[in-house]
């Protein structure tokens, strides 16, 4: 499917592309123009058209893209058009509100496109068969083994920063490829394997602007 | 300074040349061209072109922006050009993990440019008084009052959704014109009024691609 390397950025903007996409297809249009698409996503339509060339999509000229048709490519290529399960590590604070919240989106977006939070793991003996917001915690010595029984392909990092690059190297050598991570250190990451980082500082950074 | 109505989401990349703009200053180049800005944040050189041009920022044609420049003129654009207080409201499991996150990151990115975690705030008497990774804990009673003596222009929301509305509404009739929103819910925000919503569904959806 991936013909040539795709920048990173690109993908990121794919889920962008999908939502708006979702929101327009509930008012029942047919067809959307890259340059409709670029005024909802505030990107330029010739980014969104390079971006959908990637993967060989390319809209009618004049026309545009049949929004019904994007949308099932792009869950495609992002592999939502299958489940796709996602194992959290570390139930601390970080974790617990995650699940919490994780929960909440889970109706609302998680679950639609795919995503479901399959299992929690840590190390702490008390917490271990409890259930936050209806995930089970099961225990972090067997996540090697639980990772390929419950066909994880996504982890959540929310453990201590000391931790974390050790039960990263476990997740990668049980055959994880794709990490959101929230410890706060800088991983050894091994070619092939996807990172991304909970960062709000951007995000902070952006709204000092309206302050 | 805002001559015309900047979309957000152009903004939103403002930070992201930003960083970009200080690593490649470490290196210690004096120019870069808006393709070399365009390779190293995976975005089209006519976008970056295009976002600039709103703060009438524009680069010698055939040669580039000088760095040095383009960082100060972008702090300036984001106010990060001068101290923005920051204050957290809602001390639970998320909003103590955030603090201890945002010290762990104080240091090497938010004070750096301008941003500090000044005060958090919440109802619990036990809490008050404390301090999580230095930032004390005061009574969310006070906080018309201490938003205005503490120079507070961005506020990060981690109350329980129930309560997410009327903290909002406190803050917005206090001058707070930015926000960062972890509560799970639809605010409903007056003109003139930024919400940022942590999102990690989008993070995780593009993850999907990799895994």
């Amino acid at each position: 499917m991936r013909k040539r390397k795709v920048p990173d950025v690109v993908i990121n903007r794919l889920p962008l592309y999908l939502r708006v996409l979702a929101e327009i297809d509930a008012e029942q249009s047919p067809i959307i123009s890259s340059f409709e698409l670029g005024e909802r996503t505030g990107i330029t339509p010739g980014q969104i058209r390079k971006d959908l060339s990637f993967f060989g999509v390319f809209g009618k000229q004049g026309v545009g893209y049949e929004i019904s048709t994007l949308r099932v490519e792009l869950c495609r290529i992002l592999h939502l058009d299958r489940v796709v399960n996602v194992g959290l590590v570390g139930v601390g604070k970080l974790g617990e509100a995650f699940l919490r919240y994780g929960a909440g989106r889970q109706r609302e977006v998680l679950n639609r496109e795919g995503l479901i939070i399959k299992a929690a793991f840590d190390q702490d003996q008390q917490k271990i068969g409890r259930r936050i917001a209806g995930v089970e915690i099961l225990p972090v010595e067997q996540l090697p083994e639980l990772i390929t029984q419950l066909r994880l392909s996504i982890i959540i990092l929310t453990v201590p920063a000391g931790v974390a690059q050790s039960v990263f190297d476990t997740c990668v050598a049980s055959g994880i490829k794709a990490f959101l991570n929230f410890a706060p250190v800088k991983l050894q990451i091994p070619a092939g394997i996807r990172v991304h980082h909970a960062d709000f500082t951007l995000q902070l950074e952006s709204l000092a602007y309206y302050s």
